[in-house]
């Protein structure tokens, strides 16, 4: 469950914004907030079978774009790739200090937005 | 022209699976291998209006997913923040000319991906 809680909060976080306003608001009563199927329908007064309706589309939707345009494969591995470059720059001893220092708040700042 | 070349080109690339393989095809034909309505309706055995209309539907289709995602937009700033980062190495006094070497390559590498 912790793992499909992981991978679906990752995928909505690059296709969110393809979901439909129900499915996105139910994704983030469920996986963010925590919320049970049944806790979820007396909020927004739909049934717990539309609930789990809405949540299994969502979820076949993201996992459908990922599939298609695999952003989170490519930006694990990218991010992947700089994790290994911050080691080799905190490993040199080919590098000064401030210089470290400098290269490292700029590779960190872009592995936040990739 | 070329901008709108440009601009649909570098949708492709982020957005092309998300098209259907009609689509696809006219896209690739006309913005890829320069082929005119004519000829691509010629070529696929449909009218030149039929050929309008899919090219017009996979570009609004393209710019949709660009404005709801705006990977375009986010990867070519991560890509800004890279280039300068491969200035201030290449620039640096402080790092020796072999890691400076290493440093760009695993850079380059990972700007080619992003």
């Amino acid at each position: 469950m912790l793992d499909r809680t992981i991978e679906i909060s990752l995928l909505f976080d690059y296709y969110g914004e393809l979901l439909t306003d129900k499915q996105k608001e139910i994704v983030e009563l469920y996986y963010y907030q925590d919320l049970s199927l049944g806790e979820i329908a007396g909020n927004i007064k739909i049934s717990r079978q539309g609930v789990y309706d809405h949540l299994n589309r969502a979820e076949e939707t993201l996992k459908s774009y990922e599939n298609k345009l695999k952003l989170a494969e490519k930006n694990k591995k990218n991010s992947q790739k700089i994790d290994k470059l911050i080691r080799v720059i905190k490993d040199s001893k080919n590098i000064n200090n401030e210089t470290k220092k400098n290269l490292l708040k700029r590779l960190q700042e872009i592995n936040k937005y990739i």
